[in-house]
């Protein structure tokens, strides 16, 4: 079946705001790292960037020049079939780092191909949310419209996330065991993900009709 | 103090898609219920209309014609000195018949007082949310902007909410005790809500400048 | 081509709060019939339901009981390929008419096949949205993430939309001429929206593994 | 009356992504400069400080250490009455560097007077919002979420935004004239602004009681 193909690659954005040396662990990574596992056992590979690490300039071109990491990640972008956004939740909202890198992404407005396409397409998009308490359901609203516009596919059930009861303190990084739903959720998400990636691939929409 | 003049007034919207001689209870009524009694203490009197239980047709007028609800309920809010939004949160989302209401409060944007203001001026609006897992941060997101809109000033901390873990199910209605959290929300936000209808009463916005 | 096949079928809601009676056109029926036109060149067959003219119970089953016009429609939306949520823009947000079809399909979420995906799995959702001024990209966020949640697959650039200048008053109903970013954009919904549900005929997602 | 005491200061952020020696002006800082004009009419005193000038780490904290700027911005913020959070619209949302400021206002939900209350607590918060095309809505909706849980308080008709026709290119800095309803905006946001500001000098938000 075309989701077991061997040939599909994930990317995963870790917009978390903390540093790797930060002492406490980022509950966003662990959230990428079940996906990235559960892609595994379909034979996608996922690679994860930590966004905090790289020096993401402000703009909204593919290369703010001297010093932009952007250019680096956008090509690993473009090379994998499937996106992942992983974000925490602040406020009730993604962070200004996942915001940063949907900017970044606003280039692909003006970016075509010979067939009149934007570059991201073809692509299959999901995002991820963790946070203390509520937000899931905004967040997965506005990263879904933005990576929509940007020219991704969103497959059945495209998010991932996991918060607790309103007003707790308890980071999904803190929880012993994970709870089923989420790992049910995990894996919907990427069986969809990964049948649908492998149905564009060699299918991408069509361009603008020249006749 | 202001906050506890005896004679302010609020009205709670509980706008729950279910019907009072529905079998399972409403969350919605039971936190407006605790509002309402928060609110009791500071000497504001609360009333609570389930909006289910009246017929308000669509539009975006205060007058829909005839078998129209809303003028009743329209002419309640416009004798309140503070607005209680009262939802359930389906799909992360406020309820098609908060929804409703608010339409209808468009009308407030044409419906001007002597000296250009909204009619909906002086007034203080706060929402109260309730849900199994997530969105009340988007349901806030949502209501706040409608009612900042429709001319409706909001204290610090409007809103009071509960939600559950991540795709639990538990609903506000099943819990035995209400989690202290809970009860300091509802207690700062009708303690602001209070005060700044107190400042407002008789201190309502200036007009356009004549001069 | 798979976008040509003629046997794909869309159905459209249109959530305007207006009755058919009305003095005054829809836009959101304009918007839909552009859209209808631009799918009938690819022999995608669209029906447009306008939801003001059926009584739709409040409620989160698929039957809601005597009087309730939301069974017919869930019978069209489950025959049909593609869906097309039409909405005007209230106060920058969808239309409660809007809102209360998609709690209607609520109910998708406990509603399985016999493979244990959701009823609503393999169809794609397009988004359609008018109004004077602004308020298009929350509208299509909301919607995109309940229809998302709902089971629905979101193709590239899934939505289709128009406003005015800031604060303005011209409706989409009033201009003489279709704007050619409007045209565009309908055309490369449609056939985006066309392609994607020709690629998931036949070819849905995987059910739960059952190893 | 109130809203005319001179002695009212205004901080206003500008979040536009561009810096200073860009080639290109500034919409927001145009808006921004509108809106100081108008409340210096009413005897508020309005500093612009332009956040992409700054070095504002990423954190929730309200000093992240060496090379942060942000301590120096939060001492402006706490020493004015007013805040107006000022940002440009990509992909129909609020800018990065919005967000990041809101992100480190987050500190104050941890940071209490002497009497419970937030630091931020008996400030007036406003929105300024300029974008090509659409996404006022939005914007204002998150911005206005984030801040009252922040602990502003929001007047009636907290924005003030101008936005082009649907996918336009047109910029805000570009208009050869302002429109008559974007200055009527402005005046009825910043009256609002001030006279609410005024009622909160002095009137600050009860604490907990101690009784």
């Amino acid at each position: 079946m075309s989701y077991t193909e061997p040939r599909l690659k994930a990317l995963a954005l870790n917009a978390t705001l903390k540093p790797s040396t930060s002492d406490t662990p980022s509950s966003t990574e662990r959230l990428l790292s079940l996906i990235s596992a559960s892609f595994s056992k379909l034979n996608v590979q996922t690679e994860i960037v930590r966004l905090s690490e790289h020096n993401i300039l402000p703009g909204v071109t593919s290369d703010e020049g001297e010093g932009d990491d952007w250019p680096a990640i956008r090509q690993k972008l473009l090379a994998a079939d499937i996106l992942i956004l992983g974000t925490p939740i602040w406020l009730g909202q993604l962070s200004s780092i996942a915001k940063r890198a949907l900017e970044r992404m606003d280039a692909f407005l003006d970016e075509m191909d010979g067939e009149g396409r934007m570059v991201s397409y073809g692509r299959v998009a999901t995002v991820a949310v963790v946070g203390n308490e509520d937000g899931a359901h905004n967040v997965s609203a506005q990263a879904f419209q933005a990576l929509n516009d940007l020219g991704f596919t969103l497959p059945a059930n495209a998010v991932a996330y996991w918060v607790g009861e309103a007003m707790g303190s308890t980071n999904f990084s803190d929880l012993e065991e994970i709870p089923e739903a989420v790992t049910n959720a995990i894996d919907m998400m990427t069986r969809n993900a990964a049948h649908l990636a492998g149905l564009l691939q060699g299918n991408n929409y069509p361009g603008e009709e020249e006749t």
